[in-house]
């Protein structure tokens, strides 16, 4: 059984121990949390909720920690941190800072001897497989990524500071024309525009100044204000009946030749119908190859990337390639 | 440079020797064939064409052999072979004689010191890959290959063979209420006839009884008879006109939960302009891992499970990284 351990008890806390339940050969162990343990309640008999003070002793009894967090603040304080006495792993989606958190995550998990996987999901995570496999078989050639339809939670989140609104969703959606040229491998140059639109539910205050609400969305920089946004205005019923689910997706799409006017389109798509129960399945069967990796004297800082498929099953190699190869 | 051999010149060997060449790190050293080397023109000047029999002296100057023959008798005498003395690749494609063939490569490569990757284009190859991820991030869950549309060789073949037929051309078509269905995340459970339509164009020869021949053809056994099969009868003008190439592709669709009632379902799928050409550049991409896993002093048989991503890609971990993550 390999022993996991969570950091954090949200939406995708939730979802990495829902996964945990359908793989048989993963235990969860424990979930620490920075609230009080005494006042968390979890989905799963007989764990321990413990405090992450409980984690600095450094003698916490689980094989990998998977860190829960924002990418944000928690995450670049938090990975390197724990990498330092167990292997660890998280869903850092900031792009930009992923350089400085790998160096960050591999220097401590590298004195430590143990194993540190960063930026494990689907975006980043199985999209970036997608795109590597698609690069190295036809390295000529372009990728294109499209989300949604799906619920952005940092969108949500943008509209919910407005003042006068209760509550809000966003749904980010793929514009069908670019899907349809990308699918027919036509290369097309697209804009931020025209890619994407976005959909936006919003339950208002009573006697909120709605047209102010909708002007204030459309016009938010980098949100808002390079898309085609829809607002619509909806009653806290409506918002809990119709959209009180986390669903998501998307498609990598890769277009490219193999010699000259020979081409070849490759499409990965997903969809979800949680977002945090996918990113949470992914981060257990990642959490499986740490403790695999780090059990054959490997360490330092992994991806998606340094990885082969085989770690992540809980099959042995005959089994997969009689099945599945 | 990455040094390749080439062992057979038919429609994958000049597949592979087109991907070389969108590869600028990789570079083709020889053709070997078991024809008249001096008869065989091929598509790359400077490059040496040379007997099967310069191989057996263990003594050419290449990183890696890409074995291009077929499953049915060539592979199974031919890899473990040139595993004994070259780092070799090939896409052996009989799924039930698979842990056979691993096994005689895998004692050939070992002994030698050299890396054997078995198995790999595009089933078995990038179709497996996307199996077994699918599987390991949702353990509980079922996958579905539809292949198609796109001309089967071995298909057409056998319709070639048939008294009165100067030349043919078969299609598998998938089911499009199938697809359907698997994509909605249905489970459905189908039988050959329900996932697959067969297409047959046929030139035949003057005064041929074409009742008779597309009787044979609709109840050959394996090939034909449990499938819905249409036949065509056309001019040798229109099959070089409309049917020369050899166009092909398919999805794996996976269908999982990650906790009761929460569906995701994942989508791998190919449109290829050319199966050769497409499955050449899969060996290629996995011809420089098996350079560089050996360049590390690893040995032995692998398949596409046993291979992280990043050692497909010319670029280092840091560029993937920062490009693709």
């Amino acid at each position: 059984m390999v022993k996991i351990g969570i950091l954090g008890y949200g939406n995708l806390g939730r979802g990495v121990e829902a996964a945990i339940k359908k793989n048989s050969d993963m235990q969860l162990v424990a979930v620490y949390t920075r609230r009080d343990p005494a006042a968390l309640s979890i989905n799963t008999e007989g764990v321990a909720v413990k405090s992450t003070a409980a984690l600095d002793t450094g003698k916490e009894d689980i094989d990998v920690l998977v860190i829960c967090g924002g990418s944000a603040t928690d995450l670049p304080e938090m990975t390197p941190k724990y990498a330092a006495m167990y292997n660890v792993i998280d869903s850092f989606d900031t792009h930009a800072r992923v350089p400085e958190h790998f160096a960050n995550v591999d220097k401590a998990s590298k004195a430590a001897g143990k194993i540190g996987i960063i930026s494990c999901g689907w975006d980043p995570g199985m999209f970036s497989v997608s795109r590597v496999y698609a690069h190295a078989v036809l390295p000529d050639g372009k990728d294109y990524t499209f989300w949604g339809k799906g619920v952005s939670q940092g969108h949500s989140d943008a509209v919910r500071r407005i003042e006068g609104v209760v509550d809000a969703r966003q749904y980010t959606v793929p514009v069908p024309a670019a899907l349809e040229s990308v699918r027919n491998g036509e290369n097309p140059t697209l804009t931020t525009r025209e890619k994407h639109t976005r959909e936006c539910f919003v339950v208002a205050e009573e006697g909120a100044d709605l047209a102010k609400i909708e002007n204030e969305i459309k016009t938010m920089p980098n949100y808002f204000s390079d898309y085609d946004t829809t607002v619509t205005f909806i009653s806290a019923e409506e918002m809990k009946k119709n959209h009180s689910g986390l669903p998501h997706g998307g498609s990598v799409i890769y277009s490219g030749e193999s010699s000259d006017g020979v081409k070849h389109v490759i499409e990965y798509s997903l969809k979800l119908d949680s977002n945090p129960e996918f990113t949470g399945s992914v981060l257990v069967a990642y959490a499986r190859a740490a403790a695999r990796l780090n059990a054959e004297g490997a360490s330092g800082a992994k991806t998606v990337f340094d990885i082969a498929p085989a770690y992540l099953c809980a099959q042995s190699g005959e089994e997969l390639r009689a099945h599945l190869l």
